[in-house]
């Protein structure tokens, strides 16, 4: 992965993404005062949390004062569906796909995340467009019930292959220890096989081992819990530089 | 596992061993003076390492010095052959065998390690008489060089099983990373279906999530570094004890 010039998430230890869900622009604008001296190396928008997304100049003039804030900081801008853990929303889905076409081509954005599910007659003129304007494309999948077949998992992320994502995302909830290490083995193979820039991991508290230990595997990035977890079994920016610190000090580059 | 009347390594997080490797009594004693502080919850004494071997009366003398400085912390006697990893010797096998049983019925020792390689004529005797001893045997397999297909670690395990350990131990070395979580399926597979503690591992930089994490999976025990490693890719005490903290704090009891 790469933003603003740098490399993120490529070395021995992943990027780490914190999540803004303020519901106001003072709010939003507290909440990177509070975060960014954590340095965290990427932010994500989760614009699903935000209470005036029916107003498109408020969303637009929002976007603007993130940007600034945030200086040379790489943003992600997430409209979450309920369906794949998002905050319940009013809007008219026409209109919230017009709300990601502008964001997407705002070039405020260094990425935007789109989920797999869309269907894919809105899906593929919004990753064009984005990407024409500069913007990277995450394809995203989030299953909060249950991890699917490995086989299932690795058409998700081909279909984001072929569909010209920039990176692709995987969330699953393990029932068991064993749907961990199935999904950190299916980013292992995926990473090596599709040539693209892999976000995954598993959600809960017996997913914590693929929030530590899933960039040895091949996932680039990891999300921290911000103010708020946006997830289950979010650690903290400083727990999770704290372990991947220890790691890097016996892992070898690969 | 249980020794002293103590649950090791049963809970949220694994019971650390540290290995002494002095190869004299001071020495021995010295390391013990410098570790004992850290307050591991296991010793191993590698007695490969020690010089006086060939002395039946100066290792009884050590493992009763060794014995009385660690107070009610439990010990392990391993003497690791050349093929597993240990130090060369020169010992003749049959006087070899004749410490190794001299050693598990002494009392000293709340565990001896015996390799599964061993001949089973000379295996079997010795497990039966250090479980008389009321010594525990962890039955131990290391391969340096690879990781054996995921069919021989569990026959590998089994025969431990069948052999009557009251531990079974493998430690391997990954080629790739994939290794190292098959390693963890592994564990976490005949964890459930052998009713056994299991001690397993994947050395080498590659293998160190294996010893963040292989607790999550059903590994009862991990090795940190002593005064020095004993075997390649150990963390120390103190690394892992803030990497099982923190994933202990996300991870709700299994």
């Amino acid at each position: 992965m790469m933003a603003r010039g740098r490399r993120l998430g490529e070395g021995e230890t992943p990027a780490v993404c914190m999540p803004l869900v303020g519901s106001a622009c003072t709010s939003l604008l507290a909440e990177i005062g509070a975060l960014l001296p954590q340095q965290p190396d990427v932010f994500e928008w989760r614009a699903d949390h935000f209470e005036s997304l029916a107003s498109l100049e408020t969303v637009t003039e929002t976007a603007l004062a993130l940007r600034r804030a945030l200086g040379d900081v790489p943003l992600i801008f997430t409209l979450r569906s309920v369906r794949e853990g998002g905050m319940p929303q009013t809007l008219d889905e026409r209109y919230a796909l017009a709300l990601v076409q502008k964001m997407a081509c705002s070039t405020l954005f260094d990425f935007i995340d789109l989920e797999l599910a869309t269907d894919e007659q809105s899906l593929r003129p919004l990753v064009r467009s984005a990407q024409e304007s500069g913007t990277q494309v995450i394809l995203s999948s989030h299953d909060f019930v249950a991890t699917p077949p490995s086989a299932a998992l690795h058409e998700r992320l081909r279909h984001a292959k072929s569909l010209g994502a920039d990176v692709a995302k995987i969330a699953v909830m393990p029932v068991d220890s064993s749907d961990v290490l199935r999904l950190m083995e299916v980013t292992r193979e995926a990473r090596h096989a599709l040539d693209l820039p892999l976000v995954t991991m598993a959600m809960g508290s017996l997913g914590v081992a693929s929030r530590a230990v899933g960039h040895l595997f091949g996932s680039s990035m990891t999300f921290a819990a911000g103010l708020v977890a946006s997830a289950p079994g979010q650690l903290s920016i400083e727990e999770l530089r704290e372990i991947f610190g220890i790691l890097r000090s016996r892992n070898l580059p690969r």
